[in-house]
């Protein structure tokens, strides 16, 4: 043992000889190696690793071996997960000791440090949502916290090798390009009123961000709760911490004297036009499609019947369940697919798993989740079969085909669920549009028109509240 | 129509109008638009776009739409294999036409020229093994072509962002930064002697290019047959071409009045130094594992047994093969199992696929052949079974484990093939090493001693002939 460790700590010594006073040397390590149990989840080999190190680093920056937890998205890993595996640090040394856990409760943190168990709190992901966590605790401001909501998309940007993207910070990454700072803003550059139609993710940060530049802002509705998507989809399994990209807009929202929402109300283009706001933005999402069409599928299947035994997403999200034995066909290939089936076996639905990918939400590998939502299918008994696009469905059986063959095989299914692909819905957007392109000479001036976020292209809930906010900066700074 | 290829057309007129007589302007547009079917590869649109945009260009450059076959590995797709699709163009253009299809053969390029399918010959990867190949023609050289074997080892080193590497050219990617140029090579610094132990591509390229430094060379076989393992592994389905990596290094070892081959020759540490040559490079290669150590499982499985219902490929290459049932265990994720796979098949015996990886041959996404691998075994009526370990194997059934969940399943089987890891065969080189390192003060002068290969590290084919190519460019040069 001494043996093994020789590399490390002469590392530590020398680097502490050559830098001498001028600052401290912190050291990373895994506070278990792998080989445990949930029991016992650290060796007795890294333990004595560390009492032999233990006083030689000025501050211990410990994580866990296994990075998908570490790195884990909410919907498998809730926060300071890291816990019961690196908790017995800090009892063989005297050094400061730090972790990480997608800390973003200040009561969490507080409580590890009473605890014991940390001295400092890190976090990555949730500076990503909000590099100001640290002094909006300090400063009492804890309910304008951007709370990271775990869903990795910034882990999605280094896997892909693309700039960084948040979910619930728009301008994380845009610092320097565009000049965006995550809090300051600035003020509006005319007293012009603005009608915002939707409030999902993009809505509620356009309207957000014009509010807090001191615009005035009426935010219509067409449900009875404010969210959008966000909302539905912060109900299915394991994603509840999704809804604090509604949260966080709502909180604000709700100080702001000059914004006014109004929910319940479904515009159409006369209603929207007769409020004489001089911009409009509409923010009405999108849905998802029964055709078949998605990423595998590049034309919509033929023999897709009957209706009663068909469902998307959008009918999961208001209650219309199937019965008995139900084919989800996954051709979006990121967590949807996933959650709904999982959402469907919680209700008593049997379930076949179908996807042209070869993995269960391929895309997930993108954010270090995929091989977590396979295992969780296979363990809730999901059947699952890879590498197959869906032929037909005629009411008793689904005809799948394999995408490196084209054999076919049917399988028995009462239901089939299309998690395919979306497209927006634009039509109040489109009715609008008509009315003021056939305005007449001479008539009254008419409003500027936008459509933002899934109803102008359905894509990642980050996406909608990039372009709510990008509405928002960019209002009257070209007119 | 007339609209659809209005972007292009312009591009190209414009591009010209702004180039003027400077240069010649070239097209690279693909022939068929995916769309087609094997009688009829080419859709009536795509064949009416080239007859619109015929005369404009200054040259085609055709190519087709599906790249996995434009750019296929030897294995499953042969030489000219463009032909039967882009073979119309030149029907519909006066301007001269040029394509690619890993041409090697100066007769099939006299051949395509002749019947006015193409004026020029484009080669890509046949420039990457040879860069002098149209020198080499014009000079009546062709026994001197380092033809490309389509193992596209060269795009893998594209998929995974590293330096390119060449099966048969170990000077690709190194004429910069080592000054390797693939053709001259520095005189012998003196009069030494050198033995080279085993003559596969390692031991090949090591005397070939000794040999062409002017050093005296002994090359020595232990087998009957020159080649090593790309003798044995040519001969495997599909992989003839792999043959030239021999080929090539032999015709060119045989006329080299400085090299004596002796075949049949399995040297002892005694033999080896009785022969007084002043360096020593043992080139023996590696062997398959029989263990079950792999990628997947870093430890042996134990409860491999009965030894006669177990096999590795190195006993498929001599002949011993499996009877009944097999499973193929692939935890090499290479091409290996597959090709494994396919030769059990043609020999009758009913194979299972199993893999850890969720795609067979998942490395082949590299070099862009793992499509084609999986496709192939289906067809075949290989049944594959992806996500699983192999746990452990009576002699009638193995033990699958799940490598997602740990859920273990029986298969029945008569025999497991280990496609896992290999190890090096490096007795020879260890007890040289040990009676040279014994020689007392006073004794004859000892030979510098070395091993190159797949008996120093085993890897790809590529990395045994760069070994080999090294050890003959640094020999002399530091001492």
């Amino acid at each position: 043992m001494e043996n093994r460790v020789r590399l490390v700590r002469e590392l530590i010594e020398e680097t502490k000889d050559a830098i001498g006073d001028t600052c401290a040397v912190a050291v990373r390590m895994s506070a278990d190696d792998g080989t445990g149990t949930l029991e016992h989840p650290v060796s007795d080999d890294r333990r004595e690793m560390f009492e032999i190190l233990a006083e030689i680093p000025d501050l211990w920056d410990v994580n866990i071996h296994n990075y998908e937890h570490e790195m884990g998205v909410s919907r498998f890993i809730k926060e300071a997960s890291l816990e019961n595996t690196m908790n017995y640090v800090k009892t063989i040394t005297s050094k400061p000791v730090v972790t990480v856990g997608r800390f973003t409760s200040p009561d969490t943190m507080v409580s590890q440090v009473r605890r014991g168990i940390v001295d400092f709190i890190g976090a990555a992901r949730p500076s990503i949502a909000d590099p100001f966590l640290p002094m909006k605790i300090k400063e009492g401001r804890g309910d304008e916290i951007r709370e990271c909501i775990g869903c990795n998309i910034c882990y999605a940007g280094d896997s892909l090798g693309v700039p960084i993207r948040c979910t619930q910070n728009p301008t994380m990454g845009e610092e320097w390009r565009r000049g965006w700072h995550p809090e300051r803003i600035q003020p509006k550059s005319s007293d012009a009123t603005v009608l915002v139609v939707g409030s999902g993710p993009a809505g509620l940060e356009a309207t957000r961000a014009l509010g807090q530049r001191g615009y005035t802002v009426m935010l219509a509705e067409a449900s009875t709760e404010l969210g959008g998507r966000v909302t539905l989809e912060s109900r299915l399994p394991g994603l509840s911490e999704w809804g604090r990209v509604r949260d966080y807009r709502v909180n604000l929202i709700q100080t702001m004297p000059n914004v006014d929402i109004f929910l319940d109300n479904n515009l159409d283009a006369d209603d929207a036009l007769s409020i004489g706001a001089e911009h409009i933005v509409i923010a009405t999402g999108s849905k998802w499609r029964a055709d078949g069409f998605g990423r595998y599928h590049e034309k919509p299947c033929l023999n897709l019947g009957p209706a009663e035994k068909l469902f998307t997403p959008d009918d999961i999200f208001r209650g219309r369940v199937p019965q008995g034995k139900a084919v989800v066909f996954d051709d979006d290939h990121y967590y949807m697919g996933s959650v709904i089936a999982e959402a469907l076996v919680a209700q008593g639905v049997e379930v076949c798993f179908v996807t042209p990918e070869n993995l269960v939400s391929a895309w997930g590998v993108m954010t270090d989740e995929q091989y977590q939502t396979q295992q969780h299918l296979i363990q809730l008994g999901v059947q699952i079969i890879t590498a197959h696009g869906l032929e037909s469905f005629d009411g008793s059986s689904a005809r799948l085909s394999c995408v490196y063959t084209e054999q076919t095989r049917e399988i028995e299914a009462d239901a089939v669920v299309l998690v395919t692909a979306r497209t927006p819905v634009d039509d109040l957007y489109k009715e609008i549009a008509g009315k003021i392109g056939s305005a007449g000479p001479g008539s009254e001036p008419v409003p500027s028109l936008d459509k933002i976020g899934d109803c102008d292209a359905p894509a990642i809930i980050a996406a909608a509240v990039y372009a709510g906010h990008r509405y928002a900066r960019e209002l009257g700074a070209m007119g």
